[in-house]
């Protein structure tokens, strides 16, 4: 068997099919995962990275909660409950955290971050103002890290730990042509 | 052991800490997921969804492909090739599908969607205009459903599931008030 090789460019041009205008509007609203421990989940989603919990919602008879974590103003969550639930499913790139009740409970008990057998689900990634001094934070704060800007090949590149395990990647767009 | 229950909404809010002035402008950038074959999966994410092909980036020493995914007007793609990458990763809300060479010629190989044990992620989800044309198109591009709109107790929640066997929801903000 011949060594494997990707797709040219040109190849991949042929399998892109230009929108359909059906599709118009359609946004990339959430990614979801679930988490044991939603106290920890979000100190970590708010104090470290610096998001907002913009909406909780519970469903009792299924014995599960959603965490909606954003970057957005919370002086903008409408107060009207209604508005509120369509506002949250309006914004682009949440994270809809799942949290199974008493998951907590389970004293060895964790998610699968995807990043061991069987792989599938990556990280998720965030573009900071300056990757440097966001991990210089992440330390202070004790966060854990999968690889430090300067670790390894690509410098600038860094990826950290979220309660669950699952990884988060930080880089800073403008430095990543030198990098990548 | 008592029956478990999800956090209170103040518990809630307790574990909330006011974001931090250091991650300002922080993005949520991207998710990333492993793929078997680019060629099926940019035809869906294009063709199906909708989205642009942002971007193919290439490591030929580690051999493997990125292909960067998003809701963006391809007329704003940088033709320089610097700017480029740093517009790419400056987007909110993309997705990054990891292409590992050769995998497409593993007859049997999946990844794990998350969804079955070793469970952890769960799914993406768009927000569409509505809910019923989007997926009576995605029935006619003979597109794989979990869950179709009408089925179940959350009617107007549809998920279905690209070629690799990830989930996609799919809602209409304005209608979620009187599901969920």
């Amino acid at each position: 068997m011949a060594e494997p090789t990707g797709l040219s460019h040109e190849e991949a041009k042929k399998h892109c099919i230009p929108q359909d205008p059906a599709t118009k509007d359609f946004i990339m609203q959430q990614t979801m995962y679930r988490i044991k421990d939603p106290k920890r989940s979000l100190e970590f989603y708010t104090g470290v990275l610096g998001m907002t919990l913009l909406q909780k919602l519970d469903f009792p008879p299924m014995k599960f909660s959603l965490y909606f974590m954003g970057y957005e103003n919370p002086a903008d969550i409408p107060t009207d409950p209604a508005k509120h639930i369509e506002w949250t499913f309006s914004r682009k790139a949440t994270i809809e955290l799942t949290h199974n009740w008493g998951d907590e409970e389970k004293a060895d008990f964790q998610y699968h971050n995807g990043n061991s057998e069987p792989k599938g689900f990556g990280h998720i990634g965030l573009a900071v103002p300056d990757v440097d001094k966001a991990c210089e934070r992440f330390e202070q704060l004790n966060v854990e890290f999968v690889k430090k800007p300067n670790d390894g090949k690509m410098k600038g590149i860094a990826f950290i730990k979220d309660p669950d395990g699952y990884w988060i990647e930080i880089f800073t767009p403008y430095r990543l042509p030198e990098i990548i």
